[in-house]
Order: C-alpha cells, then structure tokens, then sequence
C-alpha cells in the first residue's frame, strides 16, 4: 500500500503492534490511547508522528482511520470520532464481534468507509507493552463489508490489513460472530471453566505439566474485553457452550462405565480432528 | 548418581528420552521395545551398550529397570521380567496412573525394590522419534514408595531421577491418582471434548488463533494411552470432568443472563488463578 496517514485509537496489543508495523512500512501514524503513558511510550519508541487529542479533531488528516479498542469502547469512540471523519477513506477496526459494530457504523452515515476487521492475532497479554511487530504475519484477519460498502473501500481494507502480512477473509458479520463463537469464544469459555474446576480443587498452576498449561493458558485473558465478546454474541455462544457440556457429559459416561471402546472411539475422533491442522505456527 | 547398568523396557517419548540423558551421563542403557525399530535407531544413535532379547533374560545384569510403557501394558511387562530382578536394586516405572502398578508390584514381590513414577513431561508427540535430550530438565517426577519401601530403594530412585534434571516429590499412590484426575487427566478430557465440538460444527483446527490451537493442542494425544489412564482412574476422573461441566454451566448460564457482574466475575477468579503461576517454561 502507498505510503499514507493512518490514525490509530487504542494503543494495545493490536492498536500497538499495528502502530509499530505501519511506522516500520513508512506510513505516518498518528493516535490516541485513553492511556497518555501508553502514547509517551510509543512516541519514545519513535513509533508515532504525533498525539491526537482527546477531541479527536486531528483525525480529518487521516487517510486511514482504525478503531482499536474493546467492542463496547468502539462504539463509543466511533461515535466521538464521527464528526471527523469526512476525509478518510477507510474506517476500520479490529473488534472480535462485528454485528453492533457494523451496525454503529451503518447507523453513523458511514456506510461508504466502514469495513469491519477482526485480526485473529490477539493473546492473552494486553496493553502497548505487549505491543510487538510482525504480530499479523499469516494472521486471519476477517473483514466484514457489507452489501452497501463500495469496492473501493474493501480494496482498501484488504490492502491495508495484507500490507502487514495478514491472510484476509470476507464474511458477513453475521456468519462471522457465528462462526467465532466456536472457533474463539468457546475455547476462552472452556479455558476459563477449567481454570475455575481446578482452583475449586485446590490445584495450582504449579502443578500443572505442559498440557495443562496449554489448556489454560486462555483463562488469564484479559476480564473486561471476554465478559463484553461474550454477552455480545451471547446468542451464538450459548448453544456452543451447551455443546462442549454434552461432550464431557459423553466422555464421562463413557468412562464411568468402563467402555474402552466407547472412550477410545471419542478420543480418536478428537485426534483426528486435531491432527487434520497444519504445523501449528 | 554413580555410573550404573539400566535397563530400560519401553523406548518411547519417555523412555527414549531417559536412555539419551542416562548414555550421555555415562550409563551402560540396555533396552527392550516390542518394535525393533525404535531399538535400531537407538543403537544406531549410538545410545544403548545393548538390546534385551524378548525373554528379558538380560535383565538380570541390570542394577536399576525401568519400565516406560503405558499403565496398562507395564503390568504384562512387569510379569514377564519378574523371574529376572533379583539382582537390580530399583524397579520404577513412568506410569501417569500409580495404584495398579504399584499394587502389581507388591503381588509380585518386589516391595523391597520398586517405586512407582511419574515423570510430568509428556506430551501429545510419542514415540522415539519424539525423544529428546534434556526431556526431564526441571520436570515434576511424582514418586510412590510404600510403606513397606526400604529407605535404600526410595534413595536410589531419588538420585535416580534426579540425575536426569528431575524434581521429585514424594506421595502415596492413592493421593497421586487422586490429584492427578485433576490436574492431568481433566484437561486431557477437556481438550478432547472442545475438539469434538467444534468438530460437531463443522469448526477446522486451521480456523483457530493461538489460543484455540493451545487449548486443544492435548486433543492430539495418543489415544490407547488416554484411554487407559481414563478407565484405569475412572473413579477420581469422572467426579472431575462434572465439576468441570458445572462450571462451564454456571458461566453459560451467566452469559445468557446477560449478568455483566456475574460473567465477569467467574472469567476473573480463572484469571487470578491462572495468572498465580510461576512463568511457564
């Protein structure tokens, strides 16, 4: 992508290593963070050409403009950022719902520049000082246009998003908080559920081996950003927990009874899915 | 631990590993496996002194065995090699479930030499070509001596298991079982169960970020050996994959309730936990 001028609010993990990539490409990056330490630091890193104020004035001379906070913060920054945005191209953000959002927009006359993201690339750290470079390197990063967005605008999204090495994904947002309560959602709830059986059982993280630390590795996300994915597409996630539950009830069953081919049979159906994945990167 | 004969039956991902840190340490290893090829390229990897003939006739040169082969497989082997320990010192095995084997043991008569182990340091990868060097640096290896254990033989195994980088802990192999459910065999059948549901939904392991690949990276494991331990822990499992269901229930329910308070309460008290661990190796 061309070199232009690409506005940045929420300088987290992903609003920061988006920052450090931009910047590293030649782009001028401009941002705001509710967090003034977070911008001195991304100022000192020499990461950012300048600090918008809080009254977001200085985001009409923004070609580009992301949106890089928690769902429920985004919707409301789109909405201070609205007044100011007659001059950018591409709106954007990189919330892992995309319904209210896209609606938000939609609803903010922002139906021509609007394009909804999710980048696939978060973990359970947070903030700027988790902030890295090459964080979207083969990362999913799904967009959202909708009927109404103009080609231009998602051309622009799509070479936004690969020119920091992302694989992008059209969806509708729909489909895709759908689909995300299985592939996302869901492990977070199990990670979390299984972190709060083993704290009633009085096991420490300590205690765990690998794999136990793998498989709740998840439960230290970050609180406020997971209780807000999750009532958002509650409706979708609802079912998906009801299902991992009928799954342990099946396996416990099996093994209560002492039915090695029964048990054997659910395990191998579980490999098998796991091994169909590529080398994991 | 002073330069010693081993022999080691079973030259899989645990056993495999041990031969290689026991031959660099200077050990004579001597190994069984019921597939020549993994003894082939033992040899080959210049790590074995020798290979036991299936009569394990050889054993009887041997001052420690070790017995590396899945719970359910280490009894028939340890039957097969009892006519030929009475001249090691220690019998241990690296079983992950320890009433069995320990009870086998004292049927066969080995209470003065064996102490049950288990060395926390698997993973979903099996097999010699999975061994490595190093495998037991700084790993939990639980040690089960009974009450009839003589001091020499628990001090033999220390050092023992201590001499390829272990910490050990002593405990009985009713309670080894007991918190093992939990902290091992819990998120074994919690990765499991994730990985059918999202494979119910018609979910790819390729769809998955980070997390959701850690969190079922354990659905990969081998499944004859988790079938065993399943069945064979039955009793202390099955009460711990209903908890387990009880929480992701409690944090369903909360969810859809829309509770914001509740929701985020449950994700911070697995968040507080999980992050109560030392830093993960």
């Amino acid at each position: 992508m061309e070199p232009t001028t690409v506005a940045i609010l929420g300088l987290g993990l992903i609003g920061g290593s988006l920052a450090r990539d931009l910047a590293a490409a030649g782009h001028t990056v401009l941002a705001h963070d509710a967090d003034g330490a977070s911008t001195e630091a991304a100022l000192g890193a020499g990461v950012l050409a300048g600090v918008l104020e809080p009254g977001l004035e200085g985001l009409a001379g923004a070609d580009i403009v992301v949106l890089a906070v928690p769902g429920d913060a985004a919707e409301a920054l789109l909405r201070r950022a609205q007044p100011h945005l007659q001059a950018a191209r591409l709106v954007t953000d990189t919330g892992s719902t995309k319904r209210r959002i896209v609606d938000a927009a939609l609803q903010a006359g922002l139906a021509d520049r609007f394009v909804g993201a999710h980048p696939l690339a978060g973990d359970h750290r947070s903030g700027w000082a988790a902030a890295r470079a090459g964080l979207f390197r083969g990362a999913t990063v799904y967009l959202c246009p909708t009927p109404r967005t103009p080609a231009a605008a998602t051309d622009l999204a799509e070479r936004f998003w690969r020119g920091v090495g992302a694989v992008t994904v059209a969806t509708g947002a729909a489909a895709h908080d759908r689909a995300l309560a299985w592939s996302s959602h869901l492990p977070q709830v199990a990670s979390s559920a299984l972190a709060l059986a083993l704290r009633q059982a009085d096991i420490a993280p300590a205690d765990l081996g690998p794999g136990g630390r793998d498989a709740t590795r998840l439960a230290a996300s970050n609180v406020q950003l997971w209780t807000a994915i999750a009532l958002e597409n509650r409706d979708n996630l609802g079912p998906a927990i009801h299902a991992l539950e009928l799954r342990l009830a099946a396996l416990r069953q099996a093994i209560a009874d002492g039915d090695e081919t029964r048990t054997a049979a659910l395990l191998r159906a579980a490999a098998a899915w796991r091994d169909s994945a590529p080398a994991a990167r």
